[in-house]
């Protein structure tokens, strides 16, 4: 079943695209050309789009919109292709990452390429409270990077960082995405409050729901390959959840398979941690935050712009890809 | 003979590297620490001089130019942390670099904490006019870079081509500097032009000198290892101005040398480019823009602040380090 978002704000999703292609056109040519590689393919495009209904929402007019919602975009794509870097995935929705088809140099510099197009389109909205909003994601993200760094060194992730993580990683972005369409359609303090919490519900159910996709996913529906988290040692939550609930043999076998990059059977390692009973578990944490994101959207007047943003949680929950 | 700048800002250069080092704190700890090990290795802080001179020549006596000095350095420390992954620099200012000590990863992902920093204290100033100069100047920047990047495939690079590298790479953040204090201090726009002529002057003048002294320089003075841009296959003004002087041989070796990365002995490659009389040239150059930079600055009223920029434009071109 298609998403209501995708008819009610199929006009704003086309001019993101346009600005999106327009803003990272460049006179070296190179820097369009790596960074049309990875803007082009696609992706979800889900914080512009929480971005831009949420604006609707609270009867946004004005034209700063799109150029707000494309920076969010940007944002995120400067820390996909820094991201692949570090993990050296050989993959980002479904092609070849940077590094792969160039190589480390080109994801580094083009990454900053395109913080900077970010930057300028932020600069270009002169409405300083949301350049502040962004710059102090901008740097919440990046410490999140520098502290999973710090973590890696493939010791067992505790839940507290698990979450920690992902909060600064996904969750922030998230949230500015709301805050700052908020801040644009001058919201009061309240929205601002339930737009923050509703952000935050969003980011972190939507992350959990990634990981426990990268374990129990179909590679034809999601277009990532299964099992990468585990293959660059990552814990995440599937993980963490059900490591103290298997047998101590299988506990070793995992480990050992993760901390020493031992060849093994994916499909098996996924049997135990199902097993467990660990996936209903996590699916239980996932629908905390569902309730969270349904309570803070209650507080606002009814629209399709409203019951389009209720559609994207309830459909987190049941997401294949 | 100690420039004049260390007297009459020695306050407000204090102020910077108390600035500097209270803006890379983070509860993230290795964020800090491999922060402070570039940051605290000090580096010349040219850009932050140079832009506290000219808003105080142009008298301003707000509070808001150490954070804009501040903000200045820390892009100009980004940039450095992420060029040194793209030339696997195994040092820089004398210290080991960030992927030597660390990783590739700590590199990006600590470069990238350093922009977000620098972009927090620009969000800071409130004034829309220096964040789009400043994104901007990052874009022209990070363009820079990847037209270097385009332009390595080795071949010859062309005088033009490298101008067009270091205005963008070095001349666009001294030109920042400058235009920034100019803005900060409400300069009228003839200001503005001559602030922005005398700063390309200068950052051309300073990474000409550079490069110069890669070749010319003494290691003990300037810290740098002799040689490095050689070594690492890069076309700088003195090898583009003496090769069609030399001979075929020498030409002949000193490309293969170059193309190659054969062996070779660094002191009689100085002492080819030597003979050809590039040297000259290369200075002839660099007085031109001297010239320019006396100009431009003609046009401001009398003070020890712009005593002390001239003095900075007569020192580079007699610079050792």
């Amino acid at each position: 079943m298609e998403l209501l978002y995708k008819k009610i704000i199929q006009k704003e999703l086309q001019q993101l695209e346009d600005t999106l292609s327009f803003s990272i056109s460049s006179d070296i040519n190179l820097a369009t050309e790596v960074t049309q590689h990875v803007v082009s393919s696609g992706g979800k495009r889900i914080r512009p789009v929480v971005c831009i209904l949420v604006a609707k929402m609270l009867n946004y007019k004005g034209s700063e919109l799109i150029k707000l919602a494309s920076s969010i975009e940007l944002l995120h794509t400067a820390t996909l292709i820094h991201d692949d870097v570090v993990d050296q995935s050989s993959t980002r929705r479904g092609k070849e990452s940077i590094h792969t088809k160039w190589d480390n140099s080109h994801s580094v510099l083009v990454g900053d390429f395109v913080y900077s197009k970010a930057f300028q389109l932020m600069a270009s909205l002169d409405n300083p409270e949301i350049i502040r909003i962004l710059a102090d994601s901008t740097n919440r993200i990046s410490e999140g990077e520098v502290l999973q760094l710090s973590l890696k060194k493939r010791e067992i992730l505790s839940k507290k960082d698990y979450f920690e993580i992902i909060d600064r990683k996904t969750a922030e972005l998230f949230k500015a995405s709301a805050i700052t369409a908020g801040s644009l359609a001058s919201c009061n303090e309240d929205e601002f409050i339930s737009l923050t919490n509703f952000a935050i519900g969003l980011g972190n159910n939507f992350q959990i729901k990634d990981d426990l996709l990268d374990y129990f996913g179909d590679e034809e529906l999601t277009g990532k390959k299964i099992g990468k988290d585990f293959e660059e040692g990552k814990f995440t939550l599937p993980l963490i959840i059900s490591l103290p609930l298997m047998s101590e043999d299988h506990k070793f076998m995992i480990l050992e398979t993760l901390f020493d990059n031992k060849k093994s059977d994916f499909k098996e390692i996924v049997k135990i941690i199902k097993d467990t009973g660990a996936v209903k578990k996590v699916e239980e944490i996932c629908n905390q935050f569902s309730e969270t994101c349904f309570k803070e959207l209650d507080s606002f007047p009814e629209s399709d712009y409203k019951r389009a943003l209720f559609d994207i949680v309830k459909n987190i929950n049941t997401r294949v890809s």
